[in-house]
């Protein structure tokens, strides 16, 4: 039971106490070794453009290079920083580089960054509202602010039965919405009626509904994906959805979900908000509005039109950690009933009960999510919202539309290219066009082209299949993207694509 | 579509560029902002103490102190500062002082923060490995060395079929393992049976479980929580267990699901592990082991045989957040079965895929928990394990029991407390007697002194009830608590006994 140190050791952050007993929390040692990870963070920063965005590392590559157990004695934060260097930063793909076009982007800004570390240094969990009244307020309150700014219906604000509730990911608030319909219909319907509840979205939701689907034990074949095409831009037809539910209805299944999206991840399609709410509430269903990626652009008032109709909506998601500037995770949620979320999701153990919760008189967040404890991830929003301002925050979203036109150009002017689907936000959704005797319509083609672009390591791109063509999709959206970075990407891919064209 | 600033505003973090845009992220800036980020919080940590433990606001406080909506133009970094001095802090609970003694700690360490810092500097979004190679690896090596150091059975570790994930909660492990055993025992028996599976645990277990059943579908009624009293220490009857499983079987029900919990959430009650293991395993159930608060103390080779029976479970849990410095949210799960979990939570859409997943050469942490997107939280658990080292961190526990065992001989050397149940590990359960006539066995006078010494600010402590009686939780685990934390928050609760008693 001895303890190592009998002295201040320093560099290993223990200090010993008179009693006997080492303490790893010392103001002057977290000082002096923050500012020196600061300093490694904001030059990870300046150097960023010398990665490659994307890894190029081997499956395994990292257990060849650490040893097999901790150690028993500290080590320094040298030796750490060494380590990250040499070992780690080797298999980081850099979501931050402004090369970085893949997927949907993850901001991190200097206000989301400053969130974090205060949210971290104060390490509180906020699951009741006694755990840290502020953390519970201040999300109630930036979650009206953000409402506002993207002009949200009243109910969603926090003073009457709906509100905000921030979420790790658009998984967790659609899984939380889909329970909370779930259970309001099974106290309708009755609780033995579970193998037939319908959900209904596009086939180009977000995999996450699917997955919402199976854990709240929706049977998989009452998950309607229904068909979209080019037509449409990919968007849900009205039609279709209102015969889907018909012909349930007749074969006596229970339609109580629909999910529509606002910025699909493959195309950044757009659902029409509007009379897919009005079928959702004629048939008594809840309406869920997933505008994940797109709710960014709508605190613009150029783009808010396209979430007009979500006043007909039971709950609307947008991820502040894809393009808010607010380093992930941070999802925003809101919902018109505070209670339905509840009923699904509160327990109430004596070892939580306390005077304010038992009154009735606050809002624990712990009922309206999936896990109890959680982080206090509103200072982030807040600092954003503040140290940005609305106008500058309506910028930076224009700004990466404007490079996402611009790249829109660069391909139309390449005839050997072609643009998919309509550009609506800051991705484009394009390929290279095959030959006429192509036998699978280009798809191997446009594959090879993407993995020789992308281990280039100057860009990262991803991809997607829509009609069954396979497609390059270029997002725009890195904080530290400009003109240059999106002229230089597309050079890599004309460059790579001549070299292809030629080889073949 | 103009944007406000047409010249450097450090002040507010937006630079304009040459090509009119705006950037939120900038090296110099980052530095700058960040270093006065890192004194603010050491500053908060040097005065810690000065702050009440408890916050003392009342529900509404902060929406009289902040506008109505975010501001349209940036502020200043220093307006921030002075408004969560003078807003944020009052409605802190300090989980970070040493004087913070309620349900169970929450650890910040340097370790720990400086992880959270690298992890929000790099802001990865971890689902797949190709996302951040060394984000997937790290965690898998991390697990394994925390494995090894709980002597955890071989099949969790990341070599074969098993392997360790980072949750954020023990409430999603528990639900993950839950929907995992739930298919595949439906698998089993059919997908229509989900009304007859039927999980146990302790009437002791955390209330995580209960909300896992409910999102899971299962049957409310189907969730036994068996009876446990003081004559086991609130400890799981094996006896008890193996009655209520062949009762539901007698009656055409299908037992899936075992929850054991080792250190349970009321008094750190430990079920035995080895008996009901068996139990569960001789009826084909999943048996799932909660040892988020006590599977720290389980690194001392001399608690270690606390999970003896181990070797029995489908999934073992613990959470590094609480009392194993690492800074909230950093919960360890372990499975035998990575597949079994994928089963049930892996989605597979055509935008993810990428050739080391398809090639099934690596492991994709998304479909091994709830969310699709994961933050590069093993960063952080690495620093703790390697700053530290393990001798540091078993000193580290030990010195926390000592000081528990410390505090339960001040109770018990005053007549006028009792100690409810033996202390096992640092949490010391307790209450004032009550006088002979007392309606309801003291319950009254033990919540009013718990609301008296919390509304002093010097201490937070919370309660539970066991067997009817209301009783005083003493939880040592904040890194800064030293003996004379616990001997001074001894005097508090004597003094306002004292008071309390003279007042009747």
């Amino acid at each position: 039971m001895l303890c190592l140190s009998d002295h201040f050791v320093l560099s290993v952050l223990w200090i010993e106490h008179r009693d006997g007993g080492l303490r790893p929390m010392d103001a002057d040692q977290l000082r002096e070794h923050a500012h020196k990870m600061v300093d490694f963070i904001a030059d990870y920063y300046k150097n960023i453009e010398n990665f490659p965005v994307l890894s190029q590392v081997e499956p395994g590559y990292l257990s060849r290079m650490l040893p097999d157990s901790a150690p028993n004695h500290p080590e320094s934060l040298e030796d750490i920083f060494n380590d990250i260097s040499s070992k780690i930063l080797p298999g980081v793909t850099h979501w931050q580089s402004p090369n970085y076009f893949a997927y949907f982007p993850s901001n991190s800004s200097i206000a989301g960054f400053l969130g974090e570390m205060l949210s971290a240094g104060l390490n509180i969990v906020g699951f009741s509202w006694i755990t840290s009244p502020a953390a519970t307020e201040l999300e109630m309150i930036v979650l009206d602010w953000l409402a506002k700014l993207l002009k949200l219906p009243g109910y969603f604000l926090s003073g009457g039965q709906g509100g905000g509730v921030i979420q790790g990911t658009a998984s967790e608030a659609v899984l939380v919405v889909l329970l909370a319909a779930r259970d309001k219909m099974l106290r309708t319907v009755g609780k033995n009626a579970l193998e037939k509840l319908v959900v209904y979205a596009s086939d180009q939701t977000h995999s996450a509904l699917q997955k919402a689907c199976q854990i709240g034990g929706i049977q998989p074949e009452n998950c309607r994906l229904l068909e979209t095409d080019s037509t449409s831009n990919y968007a849900l037809s009205p039609g279709v959805l209102c015969e889907a539910i018909a012909h349930d209805i007749a074969i006596g299944l229970i339609p109580f979900f629909l999910c529509a999206t606002v910025g699909t991840t493959s195309s950044t399609a757009v659902d029409p908000l509007l009379p897919l709410g009005k079928i959702a509430k004629s048939n008594g269903m809840w309406f869920h509005v997933d505008a994940a990626y797109a709710g960014s652009a709508c605190v613009c008032p150029e783009y808010r039109h396209y979430i007009d109709g979500v006043e007909e909506a039971d709950s609307f998601n947008m991820n502040a950690h894809k393009w808010f500037l607010t380093n992930f995770d941070c999802s925003a949620l809101w919902i018109k009933d505070r209670n339905a979320l509840a009923q699904s999701l509160s327990t109430n153990p004596e070892f939580l009960k306390n005077k304010a919760s038992q009154a009735n008189m606050v809002v624990d967040y712990k009922d309206l999510q999936i896990p109890l404890g959680r982080r206090f991830r509103s200072l982030k929003l807040w600092m954003v919202l503040r140290l940005y301002g609305i106008e500058n925050l309506q910028c930076y979203i224009r700004n990466h539309i404007k490079l996402a036109q611009q790249f829109e150009v660069l391909v139309a002017q390449d005839l050997r290219f072609e643009i998919v689907t309509p550009r609506i936000f800051s991705l484009v959704c394009f390929r290279l066009l095959p030959s006429q005797n192509s036998k699978d319509h280009g798809n191997e083609l446009n594959h090879h082209l993407l993995d020789t672009v992308n281990s280039t390591g100057k860009v990262f791109l991803s991809h997607t299949v829509l009609s069954g063509k396979y497609i390059l999709r270029f997002a725009v959206g890195a904080p530290l993207t400009e003109e240059r970075h999106v002229t230089a990407a597309w050079k890599v891919l004309e460059d790579e694509a001549s070299a292809l064209l030629r080889s073949l």
